[in-house]
């Protein structure tokens, strides 16, 4: 285990609890429902996300746990767009995590559910906890960008374009387009969110945050598809080259392997000449933990 | 056409072109999505709930035109949640007000994302619109509010519970909070919201409408089972007898039929009474005629 992938661990055991928590006891007759939606908020993953609006808000010079709240609401998102690209109109996929996917669990309909409950949880989350480091005028900026970055201008546009170019060629142009959407909007909007912890969305530092997070967006997608190509399943919890399979396009597909890894460094060296510039404001060590990690990563 | 079903028709003349200015050019590649949720989100319907928020400020004093954000995102909200509703997975409707369902005139997918998208939309309304009648607390009750209605404590719990409860007899309480919460909750909040256009969660009049909103929201679903029963296809723009065809509980199927137009009849006097206490306040009187409306309509 590297020494960042101890920090991980480190920032998993501290936050699952706190992410936990946001699901309470549902109301009666609904008990399935609350189980797939704690079934599939617990069932791993990274916590990227959340630990990205952390090094967003410590980037930006905010000490406190502000950050906890919107990196919960992230996560909800993060979750529920999870659940609905798994289902068998979209993905189809039986596995994730290398568990079964909340569809094949339970069934579809309380998959569609779980995750739309969820989508609500992350804005209720925002507006609702009892978080008195946040004004309401950060917590409206959140509601806002989260909205965005997660709807029909972000992230639900990016996964329409995947489904509409399943089985086409498209052009490297367009490839970028729908990631920039699809997982770049979100990642993006993860440094944000930590951002308007402590600063307002017409700050320079704001602009800086974005611009690294798309890069790193991009960068971690690149990772993702080259991975995709040389990992195995063991590692991934998903079967290597299930992306081929399904006929997608990805950089590699695209680019050819060797030059999507060049393209994965390009970026690297941009972030950290972003991440170089913010230097004094904040503290940058997590950001730039995790610039290394999404590159070197090999699951 | 009654009077009422006019006031009706001029709110929707009025309504419907800044409900569909919510959406715009979404991002290229994502037509099939922008198209999938224009088309829902203009495919008609009573737009009860939008007038439910203007009744709301009005009764609750508040004279301006700032009803008109939350209406807007409580028909977001209502639209996803109609699109889910009709996925195979789901009811496996086919067609909605007289025409096919989305996922019929689309497909699956792109019916799954269309909703998806619409309800970040309501919280992105909410949270960006430019409307300086709402105050930065005002709006923030209002995600708050609009988020626990509709997510797992409140419409997405109810819809679980009916999915789970289909083709199963279940009891006349059990049937109630079902629909308390999966038709209920919304109802409920658009008075809530049209109330937070002026006054706080803490105010009385708040707790009043809400109460005259839970009310007012059982009504509206027995009549909707009764009509069921009772109206025809051309009508109601769905098969009559659909609920039976599903094997659904409904109120006529557990009370009979006669007792379940008494028990409209019921809560429609305790909501005369709830709303002849706000009398003075503001001005109740589209309330009122909302109410007649939802007991005597046929459709």
């Amino acid at each position: 285990m590297s020494s960042f992938e101890a920090i991980l661990e480190a920032f998993k055991t501290s936050f699952e609890p706190d992410l936990r928590r946001v699901i309470g006891t549902l109301p009666q007759g609904a008990e399935r429902l609350e189980e797939a939606t704690v079934y599939s908020l617990m069932a791993g993953g990274k916590r990227l996300r959340p630990m990205l609006v952390k090094a967003g808000a410590r980037a930006a010079g905010c000490e406190q746990q502000s950050w906890l709240t919107p990196a919960i609401a992230v996560e909800l998102v993060h979750t529920y767009s999870l659940i609905h690209d798994d289902l068998p109109a979209m993905d189809d996929d039986h596995l994730r995590r290398g568990q079964p996917t909340c569809h094949v669990a339970f069934d579809e309909a309380t998959a569609i559910l779980a995750a739309d409950g969820l989508q609500a949880a992350a804005f209720d989350c925002l507006a609702n906890r009892e978080d008195v480091s946040l004004s309401n005028r950060h917590r409206l900026h959140m509601v806002a960008l989260l909205a965005r970055a997660s709807g029909l201008y972000g992230m639900v546009a990016g996964q329409a374009i995947d489904e509409a170019s399943a089985g086409k060629i498209i052009t490297l142009a367009q490839l970028e387009q729908m990631h920039r959407l699809k997982t770049g909007a979100l990642i993006k909007a993860s440094l944000g969110l930590g951002c308007l912890c402590t600063e307002s969305p017409e700050s320079p530092v704001y602009q800086q945050l974005l611009n690294i997070g798309e890069l790193l967006g991009l960068a971690f997608q690149v990772v993702d598809d080259i991975l995709d190509v040389e990992g195995d399943t063991h590692i991934l919890g998903k079967p290597q080259g299930s992306d081929l399979h399904h006929n997608k396009n990805t950089y590699p597909s695209l680019m050819g392997l060797d030059a999507a890894k060049d393209y994965a460094r390009t970026l690297k060296e941009r972030v950290d000449g972003q991440i170089a510039r913010l230097e004094g404001i904040g503290d940058v060590e997590l950001l730039k933990q995790i610039t290394e990690y999404v590159l070197i990563r090999d699951h």
